[in-house]
């Protein structure tokens, strides 16, 4: 199809099209004449990909060109690429080193230690779960630090229903870019069903009416 | 104290300071003479507040503005101000009307009806959830829709964990402010926990040393 076409079926307007191509994040179509390109299915599968990890993952235009540089890349076994993936989805940014950030570092290294899981201390999400809670020192909330076992059995529940999810449902040859798929779009489920939650137990637990804490358990 | 010691103690440079007082995420020093300004521990908590929203929970000045507007606003019955904060937090963004977005409202409103959640459809995390079911269905992923259930069940898990918390650990005085650390943080800390807890349950089921899926279960 046309690059019109493209837009059409996509609602992503030319201009945004050729400059998804000129960053890297689409592959340009095939030249059929000197200024006349065609694009396939994969091009529309790969353009609802970007629109959806830009508007609801919230990532910007370069983390997704080298989220999708890991998806592309076909020299590497499968189990590397899953780890790059995943590895770029972090907030990364640098450790601190404050007094927050050392009991942060060590109430993480406890956990795993803790729950057995096959990961450690220098993987970027273990990182990402420092910084986290660190901030939450820094503003008063270390003691939230006690919550961690609740949200790791909560995180291994979901962790489980994702894998059964791939397992049932995805193809080999589309398991990086569901995992992609997956790890963005799964945390806005989950963040949005959290604050549902939320509302909900706030609600029987406060009441309804807006009473004061207290007033209606 | 003087904005080179508020500074110095939070790590914000003094522009960087001065450019929050003018957006109005952090309100005006005392004047102790025509142009010298104090600042007292309140900035300085607020200043911590406002650098880990920006670091860690990533929101934009312009949302935290906003949130810190809900949580100053002194006029509002505690409940009304709760949900302000809480209905800024989300993405937003506006609603669109394909078959993917009717098909995820539809079932975000069976969820809230089985469930028997004290929220409806209008609710923006409700919304929000629908956009990203949405999102996973013009991706190819619609039967991501099975996995409601177990996501509800850890979201339930860990709102309970979180109620617990602020009933043991928070006054009343700081309800608002901490609603809306929990949230923003308290994301960040569940969606680096699922990304370990995706690591550790791959290695589980398929080997530690990269071989392909089903080899090793």
């Amino acid at each position: 199809m046309r690059i019109g076409e493209l837009s059409r079926r996509t609602g992503v307007p030319v201009p945004t099209i050729k400059y998804y191509v000129r960053e890297g994040l689409l592959p340009p179509g095939e030249l059929s004449s000197p200024n006349q390109a065609q694009y396939g299915e994969a091009h529309e599968r790969r353009l609802r990909l970007i629109r959806a990890l830009l508007d609801v993952g919230g990532l910007k235009v370069a983390a997704i060109a080298d989220v999708l540089g890991a998806v592309d890349d076909p020299g590497r076994p499968l189990h590397k690429v899953l780890g790059a993936a995943a590895d770029r989805l972090g907030a990364a940014g640098e450790a601190d080193d404050d007094a927050e950030a050392a009991a942060a570092r060590a109430a993480v290294g406890e956990l795993i230690a803790r729950r057995g899981w096959h990961t450690n201390e220098s993987n970027p999400a273990a990182a990402d779960l420092s910084r986290a809670l660190a901030a939450m020192g820094r503003v008063g909330h270390g003691a939230f630090a006690e919550l961690l076992d609740e949200y790791a059995d909560a995180a291994e529940m979901v962790a489980r229903a994702d894998l059964g999810y791939v397992d049932r449902r995805v193809a080999v040859e589309d398991l990086v870019e569901s995992v992609v798929i997956g790890t963005v779009l799964g945390e806005a489920v989950f963040n949005a069903m959290r604050r549902m939650a939320h509302v909900n137990a706030s609600a029987r637990l406060y009441g309804d009416d807006g009473e004061e804490r207290g007033g209606n358990r």
